[in-house]
């Protein structure tokens, strides 16, 4: 050891001691080791968590991917059961209905006996939340499990129940982003964690929509559109960002499991390029927009009466207060009963999944005019190259099934969605649209079967591009959403129809935006749950309408010079989360605001040394109880229009006005509703 | 007439005028007047301005085929003066750069001479104005035909040039909005015009883009990111419904023309659908997409170093100042002199216009394959079947010349853009970007001829895709945007590549974004425009701090008890739009906002009925002063991040800061400025 260090010793002049030795070359070393350190504070501050989006992309996708799965496999065996069990009515009846039935028995007593929350969709009690409101334990992770399971067994029902996977996933995406952002927040100062986590709920909500149907275009719009009022660009590229990384790993998963040769898309299409549509086509396109509009207000509204009626009726009501599972049960066994394919399923193409349904559904042929001199068979088993001869009966031709399949489904689908369990209404409202642009599609092909003439050469109506259409306007309208139509292309790979399925979606909007709620605005408001609505009555008079004008002017506030008798009454008799603190009794200054619950206990602590006569409140804030500061304030000369902005973009709930330093009330939600509702009827005060 | 009146009076007992006789069915006639009324009321409820974003894309739609049209008349002439004036070289150079030189000068004196605003793409200035910043004059119609003809000419120059339309083109599309709705506002309250007015603007950015590529989605979406940070959602359908008039009618012209069949995209692509790409090229996408976010990097860097160089340097800036048709006459001289075919030119592609640069660079099939045995020869004129043979050279091959085209359109572009002429450089950047992909691709497909193998067939790579993932990326990181992804799917009408070309976008922007400003922004620095930076320095420290660490204390208040001889000294001493009002000099609590102008016109005015020392400032208002309200104030204790928002939501420029009712201090973009650049920087304070 002595020889070693003394190697080195000659020629630097300076000991060298074994450790140095061992490690050669400590400049290089220190370069390496700083620019690694340069690299990691480099990414680490551009964007410190890019690695949490893409564990949440990655994750979901992986979910997404084991669900369908686990999905595939039980429909599977179902397939086999039914086909294998023979030809006696009653066994096939049987082995057609009992299937859902138990699944979505078992669907909404096992979510609901884990978590009230589990039921529907989850993207209105989403919508809420990121307006600000707490909910509790809305996003506990402990609900994830159960959501995935519940949400597991209504698909497998396959499209007897006939729902989809959107909502729910967005809800599951979402929790699990709600608990990585809690683990990551343990290092990071508690300040940040609101608007960080705000953050991280947006990206998870278009994680959810990408990893379900692997569009990352359309899952960033459709939850930018669906979730918030406002949209901070700066939000833009994390939403991207984790939505690309969930639907890349969507689809690189049936690569690796060697179920496909590629990524592609998945509802892939085969629509001619050189002449997709001709111009007078436009007009139609627009007209079936305005069908789906009017189609979609009839079904909001009927929805939303429906979930009226079953929540005052008094045996239904009490069904679902005591037995969910026996309502599913029932419910799942009219829809079974009515799909069952030999009877009244044949009409309605029940042999399909509803994926099935879609793919048929966008086919590129027009069947009107295939079967006009020709009528297909009807196949044993669904033939996986011409899916749409299930929608094919001779006697009742494609435009019976069809028409039918939109009648029945249309009460169906209302009641699948009063089931209590997860499920999204996004697939089946797709589905019904496609439906009803292909009717209008085959409609055309029929009554122009010469179809267009260009350049001395003749092409044929695509029905298939009405269906696109049909789809995307009709769960845009229902939905209130446009970026529906990029959904249509981002699914099936084509891009030619843009504009005519554009206008499609506009014409449907128009109508549905202008007469309904949306479907997932009429939810909250059948759940009673908080919401600020739109300022939509843009009359002349809107804009004169002030705070003073709506403000409550009824608020108790607490003087720092008050007795602390007087505090204790006060606390005692009403019932608010928190006191606005003024200077004094005379002056009315505010000065911050102090929460009733930690007064309470201040209040507690104190007693025991009390005083009367001699203390006040000033003395108890001395003591410890911590007073917050008034960080926002309007004023009352604060336009309505100002102090909407601000409630939405600052995910408010209440704000005290002041002026001139004076509390003289405060606006909440409930006063600006209720301005709001009173713009619209009669002329704005003042 | 007594007798007709008669006729009537028997039956039903009142006597009938003469003009109720001659309206028959009045019950229907008021019936079918009421459902008119109802009809309109409830059209014009809805949105009351359909009609005018209808009017808007329509209108920008005709400019913009009328602009097309005439351009491609002028380069046709070009064209045939340039193919018959014969052999001799120097007529030919002649022909070649004379007639760009003469449409640049042209276009930049004129210009200049009818409005200083014209040049540039003017999207960093509507970025300022959309803020809140008022610039005079830069939205008004006066200077719609200066830019409509400087555009012109400019984009008739051609790929000599290389300049596009789609910045200045937004430019004049805000510009009608702002007109329209000032010709509609004259009917309106004065209050509602700012909001209503922002809206229009927005849409008509949206329209901009949409009339330029027929790209409605891309449009709205690109208008969003390049011009806003936060976005409402309100707003996206009037985007999405103006966008996609101007698009359809832009589309809609060219088949009345008889010019084209149908409605189609504009560069139209025909990739292979069935494996369009393999999985492990997703890898080489990244990689792609890396490349073009350095070379942004380098790109961005440098032009505005050059920009900074003209400024700065004696000779250019004044040249720059004196005539600036002399500095685009020598500019475009070099420019052209390079581009000059049977020189440098053979070289760069340069016989085809920047239409033709696009359709040729995403072509399908693979150069460097074809190329391998077979030399294709060079025609005396582009061949619109093969264009991609004007990239070939028998020596250089085409790697020679794609390398070449982008070492010299490189600092060429950089030249261009300093051209003080109405153009827009977002298309040269897209070009340039499929230049890269296109020859990063050939390189793959030169690498791996044998392509991919996917179900026993082997499928060579397309390099075309590598140009439309590189177009994207590269013009999405130059601009820092994502939404350039989509609109390369809209312009080819296939969306087989979404993913590959998404994460090609989203690595480009993330090595752009972290290291250099968006062109846009980079010009909102180089021309010294107002602008409120991002709080991107999102370190643990931002959240702590709070209004009073940065606000700024020194403000000048005017109390109302203030004898007018010191009201007089404060006005004449400072040199602020507006004084706040405090209640007392004692008190200083905030009531309200003088504006200096109108208090100075006040004091004129009172001056002769002075009697010194006796009248005080509260006179003045009481004598018809108007004193503004104080709608939105902060507290000291408002964090940076809210305040922020809070200036980036409400499209302010500075607040007043009051604590328990008195003003303490104001804040405005030059204070948020320096808190930010605080922030980066050292650890915040507190």
């Amino acid at each position: 050891m002595e020889e070693l260090v003394g190697l080195r010793e000659g020629s630097s002049g300076n000991p060298v001691t074994l450790r140095e030795l061992f490690s050669p070359c400590p400049r290089i070393r220190r370069g390496i080791r700083d620019g690694l350190e340069w690299l990691k504070q480099k990414l680490f501050h551009v964007s410190e968590d890019w690695h949490l989006l893409m564990t949440l992309g990655v994750l979901m996708a992986l979910i997404s991917y084991a669900m369908d799965f686990a999905i595939g496999r039980v429909v599977r065996a179902h397939q086999w059961l039914y086909r294998e069990i023979g030809d006696s009515h009653l066994l096939r009846y049987l082995s057609w209905t009992v299937y859902p039935v138990a699944l979505t028995s078992f669907s909404s007593g096992f979510s609901q006996s884990i978590t009230p929350f589990s039921g529907g969709s989850g993207i209105p009690e989403l919508k809420t939340i990121l307006t600000g409101v707490v909910l509790e334990d809305y996003l506990d992770i402990k609900n994830f499990g159960a959501k995935v399971v519940g949400l597991t067994c209504t698909l497998a029902s396959g499209s007897t129940v006939f729902l989809g996977k959107v909502g729910p996933f967005v809800h599951l995406s979402v929790m699990m982003a709600a608990y990585l952002s809690r683990v990551r927040n343990k290092a990071i100062r508690e300040s940040e964690n609101d608007s960080k986590q705000k953050e991280m709920l947006v990206a998870a909500a278009a994680v959810g929509v990408a990893t379900v149907f692997a569009a990352p275009f359309s899952g960033v719009l459709f939850s930018i559109e669906v979730l918030s009022s406002h949209y901070s660009v700066w939000d833009y590229w994390r939403c991207f960002f984790a939505a690309t990384c969930g639907a890349l790993m969507f689809r690189l998963l049936p690569v690796f499991n060697s179920e496909q040769e590629t990524i592609t898309t998945l509802f892939k299409t085969s629509f001619r390029v050189d002449v997709p549509f001709d111009l007078p086509e436009i007009f139609f396109f627009v007209v079936l927009g305005a069908i789906c509009g009017i189609v979609s207000c009839a079904y909001l509204f009927c929805q939303r009466t429906f979930l009226g009626f079953i929540r005052t009726n008094w045996f239904l009501s009490k069904l679902l207060a005591t037995s969910k599972p026996m309502y599913s049960t029932l419910a799942t066994l009219i829809l079974a009963s009515i799909t069952y394919p030999p009877g009244v399923g044949r009409f309605l193409a029940s042999r399909l999944s509803m994926k099935e349904h879609l793919d048929s559904l966008f086919d590129n042929n027009s069947w009107a005019l295939i079967t006009r001199n020709s009528s297909p068979p009807w196949p044993p088993e669904p033939d996986s190259q011409n899916l749409w001869f299930e929608w094919y009966h001779p006697r009742f031709t494609i435009f019976g099934t069809l028409a039918f399949f939109l009648v029945m489904k249309f009460w169906m689908l209302i009641l699948a969605t009063t089931i209590p369990m997860p499920a999204g209404y996004f697939m089946p409202v797709f589905v019904f649209g496609a439906a009803i642009g292909r009717l209008w599609g085959e409609a055309l092909s029929l009554a122009f079967p010469e179809g267009i003439m260009a350049g001395g050469v003749t092409y044929p109506i695509i029905p298939g591009g009405y269906a696109l259409a049909g789809a995307a306007a009709f769960s845009g309208a229902v939905t209130h959403t446009i970026s529906t139509a990029i959904l249509a292309f981002e699914l099936t790979g084509q891009i030619l129809h843009a504009l005519p399925v554009l206008m499609a979606v506009l014409a449907a909007n128009a109508i549905a935006q202008s007469c309904q709620a949306s479907f997932y605005d009429g939810t909250i408001i059948v759940k009673k749950l908080p919401y600020l609505p739109w300022i939509r009555g843009r009359g002349i008079g809107s804009h004169g309408v002030i705070v003073e004008h709506f403000m409550n002017c009824t608020i108790t506030t607490l003087a720092k010079d008050m007795p602390l008798e007087e505090v204790v009454k006060v606390v005692t008799s009403t019932d608010v989360a928190e006191y606005p603190l003024v200077e004094s009794t005379e002056s009315q200054i505010l000065v911050g605001v102090v929460r009733r619950a930690q007064l309470m206990q201040a209040l507690q602590t104190e007693s025991p040394s009390w005083a009367p006569g001699h203390q006040c409140l000033q003395d108890v804030l001395a003591g410890g109880c911590p007073m917050e500061p008034i960080t926002l304030q309007l004023s009352p000369e604060t336009s309505l229009h100002q102090a909407h902005k601000f409630f939405e973009l600052m995910n408010l709930q209440s704000l005290f006005v002041t002026s001139r330093g004076r509390a003289v009330g405060f606006v909440s939600w409930v006063e600006l509703k209720k301005a709001i509702s009173n713009l619209t009827n009669p002329p704005a005060p003042k």
